[in-house]
């Protein structure tokens, strides 16, 4: 077999694998939970599905299938996200009333492109493959992404259901309730470090240019803060006392009547969370999440302590990180952190389990270079009033993930697996 | 076969009726399309299918079926509308959420509800029977009511989709373009008349106390206003002079950017409406509808006449009407308002096609007596800041219209099927 | 002396006494107090007295007055209120920031119209004064409106302000907590009865036609409903019992957190109300006021009774007023409305002390008649949404009211001086 | 004289000349401008005139003068900013309804305040100055920003109002229209730079803890960018599209129909500003501003350019910067950025005319320290979701401000004196 086979057929091979990932995650889903949008945040499942499968039709399909025919003419107004050069598009949070579609046509939208897609690829020459992959392993990616956003996105739907569904049966869920051992603070010594991506595969182009940045002593804590750690933080009265918090947090938490996590309710036998495997006890030992970062901040204020820079997290994952692949991501199908392990492969939690709230407004990187063109629009234009998160989460695919991954949230955003690493101050 | 049986097997017969025309209406539907709310307005199909029989659950099978088993102790909570006396409900706003329960088990719980209400009816004593009937038949008149709300919600949930998808094939739909004749104001001479429901048959507690009210001598169309007409008060700038409107309205107008009625929209060829048979041309000779009160005011100003106030229009129904019941209504299939027709046995258009917005604050009759407990919910607290429409729709049930029957909407509301209908000054 | 001569001197002199009656409305006012704009129904003094001002030059001067020249160019911009004919204006909701022109501008601006007007009337002809008169007449009239308006909107700007500042001296406010005689419900027969205004003076369009009503025989309660039955109301948890409540009502108390009428708060010795005279104790035996239509309505219903029609009050004010201008008007100074007297001229409180909301919409009497022009836009666009008040207020100047005169305001209005009379079912 | 002396003595010149400036920058206003607040960032005059006596008032009067009696006792609620530990305070956003205490009262508020200040510091012994010292220069400081505020807030609330006024005689302002020398961008080498306040005098807790930064190499343009190039973009169509924007900004921009910098209207012989000199051509050599971030950095893409970080500004200032105290301040009195000039003593325009927005988001620097109690409050509790600017502008203090000094602001805010210094990719 030539080069060129084996590359389209390793793509091929992920990107089917990749395809049939989003869809197992929605195969417990009934129609109607595909389709609303209980907040402008969440999209609707049935978008997701489809507007991943725009994604390789309008950037690989329209481009490289020569007399490609798109599925339906008007599934670019419907499916774009954010595109401006792409066109006009649906308004934002009017996602959740498009009834048709049905999902049904979805599935065979998505099997449509599949099948173009493996066509194409049985098909490409050389010069067209090389200029082809980038966009194609972007389309990747960005269907991995979604795969996450529809962990949280379906999760968020069904929370708002006074049923309290549970989509997973309980026993999955439960993890025993074990002791943990005593966190530690690990040292990083000052010093000019690296930041930014340096291997050969892919990353996103807020990962470059790869530059240095001087970096102050400091530790930082090997265990991510629990579930039973916040509770203490509620107990005092951490919500009420403005000392903690940060002016709009504060402001905000008062307002929406934030007086725990999200998904948080207590009952007269204790505070229970909503989950994938319906509404559980809170596992004093598990990462707390689906916390604010102004929650975050709070609580390391409250802790006589404070979070980390994005560019401290990345030196500490250099310089600790053991087997990073060996977290709890998407596919362990927990759906939700689990407690810190001594034994466990992936010391100190850096990746899976939760995304961890850095103090680093999402800012580019010196010399960052934005694509031309709609790619263009990918990361660059959303670079102010965010902050970085590091590390991955439990809905996160295990592949997609790297130390220098920059993921990025509006500080009161809440509905992500968002949690808390400390460092001394 | 005696009394009571023959009025209990009438009854099922008339239940099973009405509880299967509720659902024939929603078989065009899929699962997706029972469960949004574009607007607060409108309520999802599936909560009405649900409503209605908890209306029958709460009112009938809890207090008069002997050891009846509640569906499901959650439904209350769900499909509550407006209740107080009855319990909490989830917020209006969040009924377009509930992707669960499943139309399919709604369908169930119809199924269910039907069952008990058929073993409920062939159990029962005379002495109850009595007790029971007047809220049965309100459950009834309940039902027929959410129909109505069911043809106008369903098609405003399908017109938000940029995919102007068709409920019913668009043959059904197509009324040929005949002539009209010229219309007639028919006169009514001053005098003291009686208003309100005195037959012996069922009406809301809105419709009485049956008393009198002097009117003047006035005349009235007998036609209602066309789509041809209503296209000439836009052409002639009627939206954009301020001269016509009440302040409310104009404001209201400018701020929404009203331009035409709801459903219009301007393609090159000329006017175009949404309906349940799709996109279709403008007829101009059908009734002009889903227009607001305000839209409708402001036509009558811009023509040099005014509108009817309810007496008025039950005084000329009592006078001019014919046929009562053979206008256009739901059975008829349009699910939209049809041409005047000089043959037609509804002269005058009194009854069927469009609600007439008159112009009479919806406000108690003298002696208005309100029912104790949960069914004084029903009616009197809604007695502000309403106007009332007279003579039913195209999508009113044909046993659910009276002439003397008070339908009631804000003034700003365009998604029911109202129209026009004109006095002399 | 010639007849104009008489007419036109009995017109200047009525003229300068209603605009030094403005006047002396807002001596007491510091600059600061003249500019602000709390909230969006109230307008800042300042805008009162130069809007008045405008109203006379551009209806009266710009039109009779030969070379009249204006006395600013942007005052028309400025002091417009809705007269959508006379041009463009500033938004309603930024009157509170125009800080320039100054007040003592203002006052310069008053005496240039006021000579201006002067002039004008020494030096018409026949022909024109018979024109202009009832325009002249609207102006006056216009004035006395925004007197009240200045009693109530400077009332609720100094609300307002933690240091609950008076305007006037505390002495002059308190009246002596006499006994009250028991109230009586006073009988009108059924019958056809004749509405609007009959004489030869002023009256508005809204007065008119003169038109007949059928009443049926009714009561009505000769004393308005006072602080301390108002007070039993609220201590029997009237304001949070939703069976006595309008739904729109209901939701909107509980929204704004509505346990007292405005200017209502509790301290540990009682209840205390903000006045003209600052914070004073509730007077038990004083007629409650500052409440809203729902307000009006929900009390009502809890006492077993009702609120009168329109109608009715103005029958049951043709049998049985006696000395129609002996209540507590503007001029009595004391703002606020006083408690019953047996031996008072004004029997039954039927005008001054407060407006009473009666349930019926604000809608037009038959064969009303819009003016012409900019003054038709003076009532007849308003009439939606609004419910009739009647019987003037210790606001309302004693030379503008009559027993006729139809207010209108919204149902949820209660920073006018607005009150309860009952009716029995 | 004692050292004691000399130190108090030279502390009260300061004080006093701080003091007499802001009742200065108030002298043109009227009461009536003293009032108003148009929009919730900006806060009425008198408010400033009281806050910043109040801050002296509560942290050094009540804390270090024996018996001092507060001026009044409501004081403390009505002009708290924003200081939980101090107690409740008014809402911010009803500032502007406050008509009492007036603008005379609030002179002798601060008068009184003086009174005392001067008082205490004749009285202090040695232990006692030292601990107030700090907090004393903090209330100087405090001031000087207040004087600032009260620029930008009088500009805005006089140009809401359609007259234009204008608070200085408009000769004042014209600056000639000389040409410009062509821009250069100047050199800085990629090094390890040290960052933060290393003097004696007062500096900010923010600007601390002086730590390293790694700083690739780049360049920075020795003039700002002025008027003239700002219409070129306007005129290029820079409003209307978005790859030069990001996301957040291109939104805002379009909602709130952006289409120049604030105060830019444009007449039929071209683009005029609103300053307080009133209506005024725009100067094409003047420095843009009243521009958000989103429009700076808008602009600076356009231009193929970027805005420089916060690190970069305060490392080229160093090597560039010579004489930091002459650029164009408050006390120039133009309250308008001034064209660069080649020979003006201060090159390079770094301080003075107008604050430039950096790409760096208001964090804290390493080992920062909040200061204990109120004072703690002053700058932490904002370092999220703002931008840092540097610089000073021609509203602020020249003894106020230093190279190391960081303003903040949300990136969608105008009404500071804000612009543009572009730095090559
Ligand atoms: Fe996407
Ligand atoms: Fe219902
Ligand atoms: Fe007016
Ligand atoms: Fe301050």
């Amino acid at each position: 077999m030539d080069v060129l086979t084996v590359i389209t057929e390793n793509y091929l091979k992920r990107f089917l694998e990749i395809r049939d990932q989003t869809e197992a995650l929605c195969r417990p889903l009934l129609p109607e939970d595909t389709v609303v949008q209980p907040m402008v945040d969440v999209s609707p499942p049935k978008w997701h599905l489809a507007h991943t499968s725009w994604f390789f039709e309008t950037f690989i399909l329209q481009k490289y299938a020569p007399d490609y025919t798109v599925f339906h003419p008007e599934y670019n107004y419907l499916f774009n996200s954010y595109y401006n050069s792409i066109g006009s598009r649906i308004m934002r949070q009017t996602r959740g009333t498009l009834t048709r579609p049905p999902i049904e046509e979805i599935y065979r939208y998505r099997a449509y492109v599949n099948e173009n897609v493996a066509d194409l690829l049985n098909q490409l020459t050389d010069n067209i493959l090389i200029e082809m992959l980038p966009i194609f392993e972007l389309g990747l990616q960005h269907e991995q992404q979604h795969q996450e956003l529809l962990v949280t996105d379906i999760k968020y739907i069904l929370s708002t259901n006074p049923l309290t569904p549970a989509l997973l049966p309980a026993e999955k869920y439960v993890s025993p309730e074990t002791s943990l051992p005593k966190p530690e603070y690990l040292p990083v010594a000052a010093g000019l470090y690296e930041i930014g991506y340096t291997g050969t595969d892919f990353c996103f182009d807020n990962e470059l240019s790869v530059h240095q940045v001087w970096l102050d002593e400091f530790a930082f804590r090997n265990q991510l803060v629990t579930n039973g750690e916040f509770l203490e933080f509620i107990e005092a009265g951490g919500y009420q006392n403005f000392k903690y918090w940060l002016h709009e947090g504060f402001e905000l938490a008062k307002q929406e009547h934030w007086e725990a996590p999200l998904y948080w309710t207590k009952h007269t036998d204790g505070w229970y969370r909503f989950t994938w495997h319906g509404l559980q006890k809170v596992n004093l030992n598990a990462p707390v999440t689906h916390i604010s970062f102004y929650e975050a901040d709070a609580f390391a204020n409250w802790a006589g302590k404070r979070l980390l820079t994005e560019f401290e997290w990345e030196v500490a994952n250099q310089q600790y990180a053991t087997n990073r692949k060996a977290g709890n991501f998407l596919e362990n199908g927990y759906f939700d952190p689990q407690p810190f392990s001594k034994n466990q492969v992936n010391a100190n939690q850096f990746l899976g389990d939760v995304w961890e709230w850095t103090y680093s407004a999402y800012q580019p990187y010196p010399r960052y270079n934005k694509a031309e063109g709609a790619l263009g629009e990918y990361n660059g234009k959303f670079m102010i009033n965010q902050m970085v998160l590091r590390g991955g989460s439990c809905a996160t695919p295990r592949s997609h993930i790297r130390p220098t991954y920059r993921n990025f949230f509006h500080p009161d955003k809440r509905w992500q697996f968002t949690g808390i690493r400390l460092a001394t101050k």
